[in-house]
């Protein structure tokens, strides 16, 4: 059977968006999953788009957005497979093993990328070239969209892990990551909030400091992307993003830390057009998957 | 008349090296013109070129590797022109304004995205579909070549002005950058280094405490371009690099600092083949300025 038709995977740490749609992007059918392990989760997945595609037709592709690390490059033997998580069942899983029976191409992405790509096709990044998105959550990781495509290398990014600088007098704390201590994710995420200061940056608002602080981290983060991939715009998405006056104050110091060394139109005249939240907020992740899978159509 | 060959320019800080070569590469002729300003060195180049295409024959595209910061976008109407470069009579000054009476399209890159093409194409990132090129002298710049093609955003990227963690106890030395201080340029180029020391890494062979300091810096670099740009390959050139030791430090911080996170084969067993200097030794400029011209024709 020649599908018409688009199979759509948001696969987050924590659930799963699942959605048929036409392929101009319509959503027709759409549920949410529970992340458990592979052998809970694909049954329900391929359950899904059984029913979904008995009811409205065949799928000419696949788009997943997923969390990682996973491979993502399309030709290596282990395209669409988990590598190294600490997630229980995940590590070898593969989202081929549910959906290849279905007889369509399959484009896998991380989240983040995908994230990025909903973001530059329909949301805050419409009309960049390139675009950088950031989630600062439960981990912190950037994608990068290029005329509608995710940049990436041997591998996708991993931006969460860059070791910024750590004043220890100003904040003693030494990071919750287990390969890098006070690396971004070790200082900034939104468990290494909850275990410096025992609650969320959210609950934290009445204190500036704490706010000044995840910023810093942040805006070097931002800077850091400023200075190697000269994005035309930085989406700061995520949980932690949340929290009242901190993309102001990543702003603020991101243009402290460049202090107008770069000069481009995009920059000039504070940063508010420049650093900003996701356009589709919890929308992005299912655009962007809908969005990988209209690349191998 | 129709051009058959091509021309290349390599514009350094010091030199523009000048030449004429086949559409394969082989060069015909060749010389070198101090940098001076604009109005002593277009003159020169005016000069070669005319007498060099006089004696071989027309050119179909020029190419040109510069020093920065210099507007590297095909689509902008400044393409070709330097920015806000301190250098005497270079703001404003365009490439077109010497090669323009020849007829042949203009590429222009900046010097190390020139390098970075010239060792993808012929030197030590053979075999690589990503590569990055840091050159650490009087400056600190990185190019990355994907795919034999330069990578930008909205400009070059500049890699130089990223703030790495500086132990001030450990190097109360407060940097070099008029914009920064301790950025990696304030605290690792060539000149931050005889600031600090009073000496070239070179003559500091003898003290490893000062290769390691550099070395410790460099590797910020180093990982951070693992993490946001994962190339197959990183070559770190420029005149700082020649000191004793240095490398070899730089690839042991690199691995303690991403302490087994980026798991990939390119970086398993040591970095010795991660990690690597130029293959191209100084013809890295005048190839990347040829191989720019190539893509015009």
């Amino acid at each position: 059977m020649q599908g018409n038709l688009i199979g759509a995977i948001e696969a987050g740490g924590t659930k799963f968006i699942l959605a048929l749609a036409t392929r101009e992007g319509e959503i027709l059918a759409r549920t949410r999953v529970p992340t458990q392990t592979p052998a809970e989760c694909f049954p329900a997945v391929e359950d899904f788009f059984r029913e979904a595609i008995r009811a409205h037709g065949a799928v000419a592709a696949f788009g997943v957005a997923s969390f990682g690390p996973i491979d993502i490059d399309p030709a290596s033997p282990a395209y669409g497979t988990f590598t190294t998580t600490p997630k229980p069942g995940w590590s070898g899983a593969r989202f081929h093993d549910v959906l290849a029976q279905f007889g369509a191409p399959i484009v896998v992405d991380t989240d983040v990328n995908g994230a990025a790509i909903g973001e530059w096709r329909k949301g805050a990044g419409q009309g960049c070239v390139t675009l950088a998105y950031t989630t600062i959550g439960t981990g912190i990781g950037t994608g990068i969209a290029r005329n509608g495509r995710s940049l990436m290398g041997f591998s996708h990014y991993e931006s969460g892990h860059i070791l910024p600088p750590h004043n220890h007098a100003a904040d003693p704390f030494g990071g919750t990551c287990p390969y890098h201590g006070d690396c971004l994710e070790g200082l900034a995420s939104g468990p290494a909030i909850e275990r410096r200061w025992g609650r969320s940056l959210d609950q934290l608002a009445g204190e500036p400091g704490a706010v000044a602080l995840v910023a810093g981290y942040i805006a070097h983060l931002a800077s850091s992307l400023v200075l190697l991939h000269m994005p035309d715009r930085l989406i700061f998405g995520g949980g932690v993003m949340k929290a009242p006056g901190l993309i102001e104050a990543v702003r603020q110091q991101t243009a402290a830390k460049l202090n107008g060394y770069v000069r481009h139109p995009r920059l000039d005249e504070g940063l508010e057009s420049y650093i900003v939240t996701p356009g589709l907020g919890d929308d992005a992740g299912i655009t962007g998957a809908i969005a990988l899978a209209q690349q191998a159509l």
